[in-house]
């Protein structure tokens, strides 16, 4: 099978980074699964809010629409907030699209009772709570705590990261009951820290890129995609009164100044 | 007080609706308020889709920028699904961006027990099941039912819309529990229509945009906004690390190449 | 339009706080309103109980009564806890009726993700529940925490109620999560300090009889009232079993003894 | 023990039902506890709407000082709506105060996953919705689903009455999922007809009255009384700036001119 | 009535206990009631786990068969976690089972707005909001809060182990809201230390055998027994494919095995 | 990998079933999993019921205790009703136990808005709905909607059992709003019909079985195992009390009858 796992942010500030993050997920690939990583070329610096979950939309569609004509079976939103995948689920009609945040919270769901996110800022925790709503699994999330580090700052210095992160998860697991743990972000993902940090607190932590990639080939390997009824198609496409989705978009107020 | 009313598609094809909708708002405003009724350039054709609402995103962010900057009190975003709300209440610092959804629901839950949305298509429950949510009344919530109409089918035949309305609505009064209508779509609420109904049903029926603009009214008066800590500025402009929301957005891998 | 803003509690205590009162409901109210405030003649000394809140019942009620009469388009019954409301909105058909909670949960839930409640006691925690809920908004309430400052003593030293307000309110937002505030008293809206308190810690706050009014003002100018299907007329009244609602209330076991 | 069950509607249009009702109680009640049957002399003919839930108030209040100052050990408030419930438990501190809803969908929880509660009137489902809510076991009410009956019109056809809370059980059990039923009236508990009902349709049907007896003669027989924690003295009865409840009602705009 | 208390566990490690508790039973019943103490003579130690929940299985079946056909009108399980009673209510066909939990928590329900039960382990707290959750009233749990002691340590030192359960308690209420109190085990019911501590902290206190006892002493005199409609007969049962409950247990993978 | 797929009953009926189940495991397996179908040898014939699901218990915890001696990775009880599931976790240390019902409602929750649970009898909705809740997602489930079928009668006549599902389903999508489904048997899911079933509706069907089996090796591939804080050791094992797991269940009343 074929995954495409797409960066929602132009990596510039790591390009260097691309290269073992491709690699890394190639080790957590099964054997016959293909998996390609892709960044795209423009886009918000990082994802830390909405409003650059929304800038990031457009550059990520056109990795969508492409993949999907590559016959790609699945693509991975490559982002823990989940920029834009209703949107994206709502334009494929044959490739599985899923994102980094839904799948963490529903496996962690599957082993324990209560979980928690950590996740960078505070003023990241209505987007998760927003998120853990969609997934359906509000009833499970015991919280949201930040770490208070900007994404830049992620690759500075591992072992401090992971000091920080163990100190605002015993809070979540000693003050709010969390028996699991998420790993609220897909760049902390690429540390690869959460089976160390597992061991040392003795839950599970999610990491979410490796447990979205492992998802999506279990899904994919028995033929599931997300509904199309729960995601349709945007209605003038399925009635046919517009022929693509770049028809959806109109610039001026006349449908002649269509330039695109 | 100075409030813009952004319609978030432009509406080319219904220009000449653009002029009786800007003084319907006129008419509904209170006598010190300046009403001013603002259409994008480019963007979907209509909003019907979650995919359709992204679209919508980049021109309305613009008109939110430029309004906040001419000194308007309050933007109204001029479509019952909130695209994008949260994203423009975190660039904006001193002025009250509403949508249409949330303050329809709220007011809703004010005036009885369980309220039904009527949308226009099926597609559209769970994106009307999520604005109930993030405003918080999912428990007034007696059902979405769907008109299955296209938003450019609507300006055709009031009297049919009216009654198909109806028609709808009485299925939410009686088999849901329903006691309060909100009406789904910016579109209809231009009609009209909204008093027409309640006459005939008998309970309350609200218009989306005459209702968003008395709420704005109201809370601009008495100083109200939407709370910054709930919609944080993203934490590049707050820290300093970009100066304006343009340079958050970047093109090509480096930051060099940024051209905007 | 004209509206009555009922204190259910005559204000022996403090007569001469009505003038004032009234004066500052009119300097809030829109160019076009009347607003006329309003004093019970008896009832209890101040509302701290569910007790009190049935004692305020039936002097209130004959305001709500003349009120309709006299043509006014709206009532607001003067009190955080929103005594009687759901009785007052079942007697009444032509005029809105609305009390202090309900409108200032709802308004706050339209600004932010989570808000708290500054009660005057501990005792009032669960009352105030019961306004969340019934306003439909539980979702949103961060918590319910308490001044233990009682209604008599808040006019002795606005300085010292305005920061303990502010301590209270910080474990709020610090603990709780609250990104906005409610004032759980009608007589502490009369203090006027919201917005200092806003200033102060930077989120909205909400003044209920200030707010109240607004939405009132909103609501009547665009011909909403609360739904009659949700709050029906008494059977008796509806079905001409009984003429009037003092029909309702008998003495003794025999018809005949009706004296009033 | 001794009991006081008090019906607070005067029951002039049935003062004949008393003794037999009163006779029922006591054939219901365990051996050694002395139940007696007390009817208010003033208040709302029957209570079918919340209005006359609050005109039944006062004279219950009175009955429920009266009973507490005789040494009673627990109060029975005898209608489905337990009518101002909480201000009766805020106002006792030895006597044990229960109305007949919260038991009933108590004990309907006890043994089944899913209850209705069959009601006279459609315009009592809110009502009967936030006694669930109180009871806090909304996640186990299936439907309230009306028969469109008066209270006066029940004592008229025992048989008819029967079938058409059969007809509308009915519905209830196949449509809503119901396996257990609260019969939503006491008057419709005292025709004693829920064994025949629950023999006829196979699935437990709650008593009000009855349950009510047994679950206080439980809680009473192991001195449990209601959370004073929960349910506090009025804050001015509690720090003495009252002397007692009567004091906390005031007529006119000085303490002065309290004449009771 | 005749009522049987099943203790789910050979109490061989108190064996001397067995007299005093039946004594207690006894002497908690009221007149009519004969309650018999029966001790099943193999299963788990103590039940701490899910684990020794689903050991005590076997025993306990046969116990409630036997009594049924001896015509107990009711028998309990007394554990506070309830082990095996949705399958123990659906094999009885004429006699009531409950357990001690489910009756706890609802009572606790009945007497305040929020509820915290005090259990022995910390892993215990999962099952005991599975059991709320199954009663229904998980919206008024307050939290669960764990002792830290075993079963086995309860004997040894019931002053100590009042002074614990009062400490933990204080926080539930301060901390928590707690306004009524469950206690969590069987055992401790027995130490008869519920009213003691409830004198202490001013709010009610549930001892769960002694308020199951008094529960299903209610229920059964007034002829309700849990539904059969929610907990069915195994459909081999109900529809005559087996005789009786043995043989839906098989020996080996041929129908011809089977021994018992 | 090494996984174990128990049967939790004992196939006498269909021990020809076998050998095919066996083979369809290892066809969906990924290359490198081992995947054995193993049967117990006793226990209830099938599993319809609470009753039957604690039959189950014995038996197959003598396989789960088995397979993680051997070194299994993963064991999954093939129910999906999840007999024993919270027992089987707390007793292995090193093994990923999993049921069936539990990964199926959480896949679903990842492709869809609402989904719906196709049971074999109305009297396992209330069970399905416990699985749902203990998975976390209640606020996904459209319904429970039952065939009424006996699970012996599951082999009979594939395609009118194929028509039957989807009539029942399209009730489910129709009226309940589900755009997902999942099989809610594990016999069913052997029957490899939800493509077939899924083509026809245009919406996902899950195969409880298969889809259980690649969650598994994604679980395990990761390393990610149920969480031993939420599924913790019984105390008298961590504690060191007793020595193994047999040693926690006594016969008699006294410790030195153990005859195990």
């Amino acid at each position: 099978m074929k995954i495409g796992y797409i960066v929602p942010a132009p990596l510039y500030w790591d390009v260097q980074g691309a290269t073992p993050r491709g690699k890394l997920l190639k080790e957590w690939a099964f054997p016959n699964t293909e998996v390609n990583f892709v960044i795209v070329t423009e886009g918000p610096i990082t994802i830390e809010s909405k409003y650059e979950e929304y800038l990031s939309f457009s550059a990520t569609t056109k990795e969508i629409v492409r993949l999907e004509k590559e016959g790609y079976d699945a693509a991975i939103v490559g982002c823990a907030a989940d920029p834009g995948l209703d949107a994206m689920r709502e334009i494929t009609t044959k490739m599985l699209v899923v994102g980094l945040g839904e799948p963490s919270v529903l496996t962690a769901a599957m082993l324990g009772h209560k979980f928690s996110i950590i996740s960078l800022y505070e003023s990241e925790i209505a987007a998760f709570e927003e998120i853990v709503y969609k997934a359906g699994v509000l009833d499970k999330l015991a919280s949201v705590r930040a770490l208070n580090i900007a994404v830049l700052d992620l690759a500075v210095n591992r072992k401090s990261i992971v000091e920080k992160i163990i100190r605002v998860s015993q809070k979540a697991i000693e003050d709010d009951g969390a028996d699991c743990l998420v790993l609220g972000c897909g760049v902390i993902g690429f540390l690869n820290v959460a089976d160390e940090i597992s061991k040392f607190l003795k839950i599970p932590v999610i990491n979410p890129p490796k447990n979205a990639l492992k998802m999506v080939e279990s899904l994919v390997s028995i033929g599931l995609m997300h509904s199309k009824k729960a995601f349709a198609l945007p209605p003038k496409l399925s009635s046919g009164k517009v022929k693509n989705i770049d028809q959806l978009f109109v610039y001026g107020h006349s449908p002649k100044v269509r330039r695109k």
